[in-house]
């Protein structure tokens, strides 16, 4: 949408109301739940826009309430456009006039996103962030530091560690006013993180997990009889560092909530709920420009926190053999814990082919394989597609 | 080189004779050993072109002697071209005439590549196959029927059950007569299939094993201490069917070169060969035009001949979200055993980042997956790299 690289709204929508009406589902959209009752088992709704409201009794109750933008208390906050969700961008899209120069407030996954899109549209595009360093949560420092680069390469300009103080409107433009300065532009779009969406599980009475996420387990279950609880609002099990984690990621999502609905299921037949989902390694791909940026399982920083000590290494390769044309660089890195040799995480950066190779370390990781068996395994080459050993092996070989 | 994407001979070796010199290593082309003495620890050599012949001694001894075509006995064989070496490649690149239809006779790896690289050169072609499928002997019927079919789309006319039985030349052209008519073009080349070079190994008196190769370990020795085999002239366990085979693939020959390097230089040192080589799953990739196909571990055929009972389901699904611009087809075949679910191989086919997904189905096979572990895995997703599902754990979910 923003990026202009989808139609429109519908082609982002898997099923559509009426497509779920046909499968025999009853779905109450503008319709919000107010309240759950866990003794009455029933759940409080109302209609948006003044509508009617009412109460429904349930057998099963499935929490899929996901997450929502971060509101930090900004001064002008409103003056910026959040677009954490799909309804979100499009109503930015329509709100756009022709932009000069956007201003992207946060450097996460969404704020590079909307970097990228943002510059697609042809507009210069400055990005400021409060860290340092680009995608720092989820980026060790010196892979950071390459996706500074390559998102200056695609013609991103980057103010890092700028903590935004307050937004401001004028003239139909906006400055943003930062510790370190102020930037002005014709939008501020924002991508300030997210949190789960927990009120209505919190004043039912469902209990939350460390994270502030709703407390399940591997079957998706809350600790309330007859409750689930599924997606961005729900912890997940890290595989890794062995703990329970609060992740928004769609793949999560979707596996933990097919895993809440077959136990459902399997419930309402009196059957036991045999579906669990064992575990997330935390894996994300992201493009920016040409570049393909993904990760998988701990960096250093998330290792060290878990009690976990690593070595890594990182090393440039080509992620296609290095005589055919489009060869470029590619940079793996791979983090294993000291003795054991387990590999714990994974960063890559590269062109095109190389962001999916992290699933074969999401793989390792998830499975607790060493290097060694990493380095064993027998990858697919061909010279358009990898070289002999293949960039995610040449790391562990080098780490080994 | 023949498909233009190589400038030269040079590009394609990893290192040179010189390179080679530098590292302390006593390198000696155009030399040929012509037999080994396994008893006085000595080879006998000769240099090519009439030069110096001699003996050398021996304290350990590594046959990576790899494999050659197959030269059937077909009357004008010598008509055609083979292409099983860079350097046999190269040749053809420099005698082609202009070539206004190739006859490629084979419809393996080689026999692609090569009609793939003569379209790309301009010429029509026609690919003629003993099988009624393409690569008939890594893939199952459906999925070769897909091959074909990628194929067709790219331009290659397809004669197949038409076994060669003779070539002859005339004018300049050749004609390629087969038990199912006579097909005439420019030039004829050759894809008949590659064996083992074991004639020095077997005349010296080193084991071969079923299979035909040098039968070693997974330290890659030989029986006769001292004499260690990789690459293309020995076996490699098969980690599904759990058996030796002998499959002539550049990642094995790597994998299995450094094992035995590596063993060779603790030996040397007094010390326990400690480095092994697991085994391998078969796994390789091709591209065909935009296609690209891949495949691992056994097929629906190899599962049966190893006593494997399996099932096996094939998805459609999209290569990268399908509201994405360049989203397409992308063919997911997924074979697992009856019962314990474990996955056993898988076959891919699809356009630009479809190939490389095999990768997580060739750690799958490796490790004994089940396909319930495959489809929990945490693999990254993004619009422009995948739906939230991966195809891959798609077809397990349908195969579940």
């Amino acid at each position: 949408m923003l990026g202009e690289h989808v139609d429109g709204w519908d082609r982002l929508v898997a099923r559509s109301p009426e497509e779920h009406t046909r499968r025999g589902i009853d779905v109450r959209i503008r319709t919000k739940v107010t309240a759950i009752d866990l003794e009455a088992r029933e759940v409080h709704w109302r209609e948006r826009d003044g509508g009617r409201d009412g109460v429904e009794a349930y057998d099963f109750l499935a929490l899929t309430t996901g997450a929502h933008d971060l509101r930090p208390d900004l001064p002008g906050l409103d003056l910026g456009f959040p677009v954490f969700t799909p309804r979100q961008a499009m109503r930015l899209g329509d709100a756009l006039p022709p932009v000069q120069r956007a201003l992207i407030v946060g450097g996460g996954y969404i704020g590079m996103e909307m970097a990228e899109a943002m510059r697609d549209r042809g507009a210069a595009v400055t990005l400021i962030n409060r860290s340092e360093r680009l995608l720092h949560r989820t980026f060790d420092p010196d892979m950071s530091e390459r996706v500074a680069a390559a998102a200056r390469e695609i013609g991103i300009e980057l103010e890092l560690g700028a903590a935004a103080t307050s937004i401001a409107g004028q003239d139909g433009g906006c400055t943003v006013t930062t510790e370190r300065g102020s930037f002005a532009g014709d939008i501020a779009i924002l991508g300030l993180g997210s949190a789960p969406s927990v009120d209505l599980a919190r004043e039912a009475g469902v209990p939350l997990g460390e994270t502030g996420a709703i407390a399940v387990d591997h079957a998706q279950r809350t600790s309330i009889p007859g409750v689930y609880a599924a997606g961005d609002c729900a912890e997940a099990w890290d595989l890794i560092a062995e703990r329970w984690r609060n992740l928004h990621l769609g793949t999560i999502a979707n596996k933990a909530g097919r895993v809440a609905g077959l136990n459902i299921g399997a419930e309402s037949l009196a059957q036991q709920p045999m579906q669990t989902l064992p575990g997330v390694a935390g894996t994300t791909i992201l493009r920016l420009g040409s570049h393909e940026i993904s990760r998988t399982g701990l960096t250093m920083a998330e290792a060290g926190e878990a009690g976990i000590d690593v070595r890594a290494e990182t090393i440039e390769g080509r992620q296609i053999a290095g005589y055919m044309p489009g060869s470029s660089p590619i940079h793996v890195k791979l983090i294993a814990e000291t003795g054991s040799g387990r590999v714990v995480g994974g960063q890559i950066i590269g062109q095109q082919g190389a962001g999916k190779r992290i699933d074969v370390v999401a793989t390792a990781v998830s499975l607790g394989l060493t290097v060694q068996q990493l380095v064993d395994l027998d990858l697919a080459y061909a010279p358009p597609f990898s070289g002999a050993w293949d960039p995610v092996q040449t790391a562990g070989r080098v780490l080994l």
